[in-house]
């Protein structure tokens, strides 16, 4: 077989060691916040019934979901004919019934719902279950867009506090302050407050029409929001009306004050705007380390299933779209069967946040994560000897490796430069005979004669000294 | 619509958070031994092109391959046509290629041999690498064989030093002692040997013959295998000459020194040999904390592509297949066009080790990935009360949760319970007036007054007891 040019499909991606230690420390930091909060792990299979799937997503996702081709003999002949028969000819949309029953996980909301049905015996609720696991979307690749990505998502069913919708700001604070992200707001509105807006124009039927206009403010502002509403059908007292609520200002209390006064007709309204006040007092008595909390009612995102609050994150340090979204549902496990459940949650988007991290520059040095000695030796001596110095050395915990005997001592160097290994030993005959080890640093360039358990300390001191470091921020 | 019984794709799992943290424990342990020892994580994409994966696991495993329909019209109608006019119908197997060009991850080592072609020229060699990340197979499912499972791989290319199968054996019986195993073994072998044994009757053509048969020795004794081999066309004088190399006893090294007799006439053989005594003499210098080195010659699994050492690992406490193993393979990136590049690696079978763990009672208990604390409190002033203190805790990074106000007491201690939380802080009138908190032992029922300051000490005691526990192994 002639070889051919290897390549990955389009949209999806390998990750180097470098990118990997820069993706767990994103994945290890939402993760310990997500268990600080009380929240636990759990994984669902890649692999969904495609009836799991369907009708889940609207028509344009259902396009989008990846369907695995059953296995063995694909279709049934007989079963294919008499589709044949029917139609006089195949099409794609009649056969892939036929030939697929699974297809990969689109999200890790719609798995989650099946997993909380589907163990509801099992489960003491409210349950606050967090998952983070690649999800896969045919959608057409694109600068930031993949076919393949994971999603950080924690939720909680079977509560309806708002206590929880609290938490969920203070671990959007916490987890993006742990990354070294230094100005973000995170952005709250309320759904019932999006219904009172169109019920004091009469217009609850058209709250779609309204939400789409009015969240464009940012990009085609107030001229532009008219204009659109105009044509979406809504009149000049209509707009009249609703102009203040679009144009709110001032600090969040105000904003709540003024809201409060223009949706004094309307009952769903003036809820939103209690849900609202009773999140802020909570974040009042815990002050947040670093995000912005802001009312935000031009805020709509997934508006279809989401019935109280909705949230969004942005950086303010980055040109960047959304770096997090999430919200109440009051009915998700409704579409398996189980009603009345009420849930709430939020996703951290990954690739986002690495990219923002990346531009920002605040990966940490990865010291735990990589090799922290190199020993170099030349021949066959030098590797006996340093063999149990190695083990000793793995035995206090350090990362190590020892260069495999025979090569040159410059291609050695240039294995812990390429690795960014920041200490090296090189054994000679000298350091065979006094038992003297010399530790190099990478970086400095500055050598020491010491022995093997100074070496343990100096090198414990260095890793120690990148997790205060690391702790600092 | 209506709602149906939700489940899932058979031969997949979900895992629940209590299945989470056990997994976590042993992927975690694995990795940081891999780490300890200069290995460095990859990821490659779960979908791979068909192309990069066909034919490279013979015609059984390119049926078990999972395929992915091509998304949106997955056919081009006039190749599907073209194709039913030269075959008059259409069949599966002509039918695939053109409804499916990606497929889903097999293994984690072609996918390796194509990411190191891919980005040769980005990577330092000797490349280490490990991988930790789902495989799916459309085998039959049954008990302990599912069709996603994951595979935990490390292997070395560009480095032909024998030390590197001398350090895998120690990256075994390190991780699964960190992993609590107290009676395993490391069976070791090598292909030269293997070709060395077949050489000497002149049989070299017939070495899978060969080899398949003497396999068996644990299972059908000796009297089975030679039975096998006479049926496989060996004759009495072949048997004759390989019986004391099938029936070899004692240490490794009494092992060693009849094989070297019997094979004598084999340069090949006594190669192997040679290489055996390398890695021997490599660990004799860095003895075993716990498993067993076994020169073990019966020992031929994925004869077709290793070359040099294998290895396979069984635990001696439960009766389970092997939970390991691996070896070299000298021209690994071959099939994708870069020649001589060779490599050596192993792989853990993580879910046998689970079986294993969870039948010898083996996982600890996981302190630091789930809640430590559950604060109790009855109305909205007690909730009032409780967050300063449950965001006090948080900063010193203890896992602490809140119930929401207005849930029974015994609600909230049964949540306690059933998450195995434990600590609770039960927060009344009495604590709002006086700030003494009541601290619970959940497991001893004992109850004492502290402070918030005290509890801190006591949670933090409490865990480095755990750690300690842990570190013990």
């Amino acid at each position: 077989m002639a070889s051919i040019k290897p390549s990955v499909p389009k949209g999806t991606r390998d990750f180097s060691p470098t990118e990997m230690v820069k993706r767990n420390f994103i994945f290890d930091t939402i993760k310990s916040v997500f268990r600080k909060y009380g929240y636990q792990q759990i994984e669902t299979p890649s692999m969904e019934n495609l009836t799991t799937l369907t009708g889940k997503y609207g028509d344009e996702g259902d396009k989008l979901i990846f369907k695995v081709l059953n296995s063995g003999d694909f279709w049934d002949a007989a079963q294919a004919k008499k589709l044949k028969d029917e139609t006089f000819e195949y099409n794609t949309k009649r056969l892939t019934p036929i030939i697929s029953e699974k297809a990969l996980r689109y999200d890790l909301t719609v798995p989650f719902a099946r997993y909380v049905v589907m163990h509801q015996n099992e489960i003491t609720f409210p349950f606050k279950r967090f998952q983070v696991q690649p999800v896969w979307r045919a959608d057409r690749p694109q600068k930031g867009r993949y076919r393949e990505f994971y999603q950080c998502d924690a939720d909680v069913v079977g509560s309806d506090s708002l206590l929880n919708e609290a938490e969920f700001v203070l671990i959007y604070d916490e987890a993006l302050t742990k990354l070294g992200l230094k100005d973000f707001t995170i952005k709250i509105n309320n759904r019932k407050i999006l219904s009172g807006i169109a019920e004091i124009i009469d217009k609850s039927d058209n709250i779609i029409d309204l939400t789409v206009a009015i969240d464009k403010l940012d990009k085609i502002g107030l001229d532009g929001v008219i204009k659109e509403l105009m044509e979406r059908g809504f009149t000049a007292a209509d707009i009249e009306k609703i102009k203040p609520v679009i144009l709110l200002q001032g600090s969040n209390t105000e904003k709540l004050a003024s809201l409060r006064n223009a949706l004094e007709s309307s009952a769903i309204g003036l809820k939103g705007c209690e849900e609202i006040e009773t999140v802020l007092n909570y974040i009042e008595n815990c002050p947040l380390q670093t995000g912005i909390l802001e009312l935000d009612i031009t805020l709509a995102r997934g508006l279809n299933y989401y019935t109280g609050a909705i949230f969004e994150v942005k950086t303010n340090e980055v040109a960047m779209g959304s770096i997090g979204g999430g919200g109440r549902y009051d009915d998700l496990t409704g579409m398996f069967g189980l009603k009345g459940l009420t849930g709430v949650g939020i996703s951290f988007g990954a690739d986002r946040i690495y990219d923002v991290m990346d531009e920002l520059n605040l990966f940490p040095a990865a010291a735990n994560q990589s090799t922290q000695l190199l020993i170099c030796c030349f021949d066959k001596d030098g590797e006996t000897f340093s063999l149990p110095v190695l083990q000793n050395l793995r035995k206090q915990n350090i990362n190590v490796e020892l260069y495999p005997a025979g090569a040159k001592l410059k291609k050695q160097l240039d294995y812990a430069n390429n690795k960014n290994i920041p200490f090296t030993i090189i054994i000679g005959s000298d350091e065979i005979e006094s038992g003297l080890l010399t530790l190099k640093n990478m970086q400095t360039g500055v050598q020491e004669k010491c022995t093997a358990s100074e070496i343990i300390g100096i090198l414990n001191k260095y890793s120690i000294c990148y997790l205060i470091k690391k702790s600092d921020r």
